[in-house]
């Protein structure tokens, strides 16, 4: 089989160093650019020394669609908010698949990105974006050319919650999502708030009540519970480069159990090779799905209140972003979409 | 004045070694004793390097309850959990007031305590008990023989819910406590789940629905509320040493706004110099309150969904331990409550 | 080919686990027992919970030598030092080969030894046993029935070292050797000592003049220059779970460059795909070769003063440990030496 | 007596703030200015939010020297390194005393400051401004105008070297010193270097053979020797906050042994508060000095090699930078030396 070939636009920072490290181990695959205007000319290695021995012959260019378009079969973007919008349709009409790591395609409804985000200059492709939260969007992605990769919190959220609202479990009504991030998330661009000196033997909650990836969950399980949800949703930050740990609170429907709950989750993800429920009174830690694309659960209905307390971990970097859109792409291209990401976490 | 003479029972942990190094500030106070079975002739700076230079001439002595009581005025038991109900009667009779540091006398309710903890042996000293959360007990800690210092999380929980539940401004019903603590809180004693390499980059909830510290928080909000409050409590360990946040859920009454809540909260705190509550759009890092007694409190209204997220932090060594242990002996004899621990946090 | 049949003797700890890590991505074997006493019976997934899904079937088993031979082409040893060599013969008389993690068989001098480590009761395989760095041992790992990996500061130390004491670049006389080592060196055992608390926000050396790798080290070395070597050895510890980099000094032969040092490190490691030699002005971290079998090399000559300033960063548990053995493994049985060690570091 | 009327210009990286913490718990000063041009205005409980409640009054404003010098007695220069030699001037003219935080008065040879940092401005300053090593320059510090408070690598170096060079028990010849800091070392301005995510589980050296420090040291070492000492000095960066450690190797004179060593030292900082000689077989750990003005030494005489390994640590924050400040401040005003810094290190 021909490799599949990659571009990778914007590559400088964290999503796209995750992307490279995971595809080094992808058989079918061959990146054939990665674009950084800021870096253009550098090789990958001199950038990235974990590299080094890798990619070899690779260095960063300036983005030019033409000659972009004319050397790969799938874009990952991994450009800010606000800047895929445009590069996407560059690609789009030559005729390229693109897997978009930003937020920019992931919300159906233009208005609400606009509130929580600002401007879209490119809403006509709203409508054809793909969600590409793999384990409930297969046949969907299979034929997309746009994905837009889910966001790292939104990931962690979703995958417990929708199989418990489609199934009717849990209430709708006053969910509480409490989730704990470390600082990959927040990227690779010098700021004060991500220096070691202040996030170290530090923990704060950040955009209270605020925070954009709020209308992405509640679209997300809206769907999921064909009704409007609405969720009181705080993150928080980490003393930790990777992983996101969800403690969602939900009502329970009554008479529902733990074993209920669990036995629902287990049925949703029988094939999903990257989820893995937890069985009654172990909860995930983030240190065991780190660096691999797992999403573990665990859960327990508190018997004294009627709430279930459940407990998402993923890996940011990879179920919540690199690792996933490499598992869309799989799918895109009708490979096992396992391909590449089996390796496992990375603990201690 | 002459000083207070001071006895630590149980001093080979991190308590205890809090306390040594608070009680080095402390204008008025000298430390007599600190026992430790285990650690018999030490000399205490030949455990605990930090403190070379002070209490020089101290070592460690075997546990002896006459000789002991001849020497203090106070003592502090850092003892675990079921020996504090074993020392604290041989220190009462012989006329030495207690600061218990355990749970032991925290709970009114003997059958209560008995559910959580086991079997309890000094059940008639549970009505004497004063259950010393300082902003709230003032009065009955300054003529109290034993003060129950209160646990951690409770101390991060009861701070900002108690004014809140008191003036009526949130519900009683479906509160959700997310707590997160640094390790330190697990103490001093080798364990697998403690390493350095088990904690580091790594975040998970424990004991979840089933910490002991829910019947003592439910204690102090029903007590407030005037009526039964039940919550959901999730503790998490956090990758760093100090420092306790906790994120709190629960419905506002109708009507009632961000502003009427911080202002519920700063004339409740008025006259106390430990309680900062923020600004509104301000929340609190535990990194601000680190090696200080402090509570810092932050707090906002989701309009969206009608639930208040209320964001306390404190040093869980300090305020959640040692620190208002202090605090307590303080107001016990006669002292300004803030004597000696107005040391500024350790930042960064 | 058929799988190489491995077993792993002493599977619970820190290097156990990175074998079973390493190992899953190893296309060319087959784990077919783990021993530990103390988890018989215990599946794999339930006491390491990264490996969930990993090894489904396999449970660990007291160690029984009979049946064990019976299974296996290779028993990795991650015994306690003074236990390998009373399992070593074990398994060889039953014709299994073994790469012992352990120091048992790293010094050809047993009186050596026993002034370092105590009673050796297998003094005989001394002679037979190849010390596995395996850059530098090809051809004899690639024959032998037992091969003594080398311990994690000596692997930092030699690959730099032995090349240009080899080509007389630097003096033998007064090396100075500064180590540092994240925490998953100490292993996996409860102690003080590693405690987060202890390590987090903590620096310091220790054993200092008195490592016992001090021989190991001085042992290639002077096999290196052909004369005896003596080096002064400092280790430390790092608030990090994973890495060692080594600071190593030397006085330079007059005349020689830093170029010239370059160029003779990468002409003995031009064929050694694991030894990445950095170019002049760069020096490693020990976050570009984490969760790798990589060793980078960097150096440099300080003409004030004649020294050679050279700096090596491992993985301790992979180059340093499973890895290495891995590697000699994959040279033991024909396999090319990088087979299933490719994926490149984790970073960030 | 009157308090101390103090100014901090440039007050709002690190050095600043921990003036601000360690001022606090000081008797004998009054903070009546603090200055930056970025936060002109802003209060400093609201850019360093753990001094909420401290400094209530106070917030920063622009540089006016001709304001500023009206209301201070002494100013701290917390400005970069090139800015010092433009602002000391102009408080000295108007007869403001100074401790200089930055580089630019600590090298007495104008050529050897301009081969390193660059143009000096100030060159006739260099005569009379004091090199503040506290421990040994009490009776200049005493009457200077202008005090450069030392680096803080070349404190932790000089205290333990200097007594030893000055006895000669030790050779002037080869010296290393193998140096480890925390982050906060780089100050608070956002870079990558300093991200979170680029220091958490990584170690490396950095500026090999160039540090700026490497002339102060070698300055300090050759006053106490009486002859040029020329030194191989190598930093690397630990992911902790506070605290450096430097490991100094160094060739002793014949016949001389660890006791020796140590007697130096302890008759050396018989009076000297802050210098905590240990015991032979104890070494320092920078968390027994965290958040202290201590500087802990431990040595051992390395029979095997004739090498002494000698041990130091220091906050860099505290006793190798504000700490030192306000200890020179003291001895400046006719204080004792310790006052208002005797807090024991925050451990853990």
């Amino acid at each position: 089989m021909n490799k599949i070939k990659i571009g990778i636009i914007g590559g400088s920072g964290y999503t796209g160093l995750e992307l490279l490290r995971l595809l080094c181990m992808h058989p079918c695959v061959e990146v054939r650019s990665v674009t950084s205007r800021s870096l253009s000319g550098k090789r990958i290695s001199q950038h990235f020394n974990s590299l080094s021995g890798y990619y070899e012959g690779l260095a960063f260019t300036d983005p030019d669609p033409e000659k972009l378009c004319s050397e790969i079969d799938l874009g990952f973007l991994c450009v800010p908010h606000g800047v895929a919008m445009d590069v996407a349709p560059q690609l789009l009409e030559r005729g390229v698949r693109i897997v978009d790591l930003s937020a920019d395609f992931r919300l159906r409804d233009a208005s609400t990105f606009e509130n929580w985000y600002g401007e879209h200059r490119a809403k006509s492709l709203l409508a054809t974006a793909v969600y590409g939260l793999s384990e409930h969007a297969r046949d969907d992605v299979r034929d997309a050319r746009l994905v837009a990769n889910p966001g790292c919190y939104p990931t962690s959220v979703q995958l417990p919650l929708i199989p418990l609202l489609q199934r009717q479990l849990v209430s709708t009504k006053g969910i509480v999502i409490d989730s704990k991030s470390g600082a990959s998330g927040a990227g690779r661009s010098p700021s004060l708030a991500t220096l070691f000196c202040e996030v170290e033997e530090a923990f704060k909650a950040y955009k209270v009540c605020e925070h954009r990836h709020t209308p992405e969950i509640e679209q997300g399980l809206s769907l999921a519970a064909e009704k409007k949800v609405v969720v009181t949703f705080t993150p928080h930050l980490v003393p930790m480069t990777r992983g996101i740990l969800s403690t969602i609170y939900v009502d329970a429907i009554e008479g529902v159990t733990t074993e209920d709950m669990i036995a629902c989750l287990n049925e949703a993800y029988h094939n999903a090779p990257f989820v893995r429920v937890l069985e009654k009174g172990q909860f995930p830690n983030t240190a065991s799905v780190k660096g691999s694309n797992f999403c573990d659960i665990g859960l327990k209905l508190d018997n004294r209140t009627g709430k279930a307390v459940i407990v998402s971990a993923i890996d940011n970097l990879v179920k919540g972003a690199s690792g996933q859109a490499i598992q869309n792409m799989n799918i895109m291209f009708g490979l096992h979409e396992t391909t590449g990401l089996l390796s496992p976490p990375l603990y201690p």
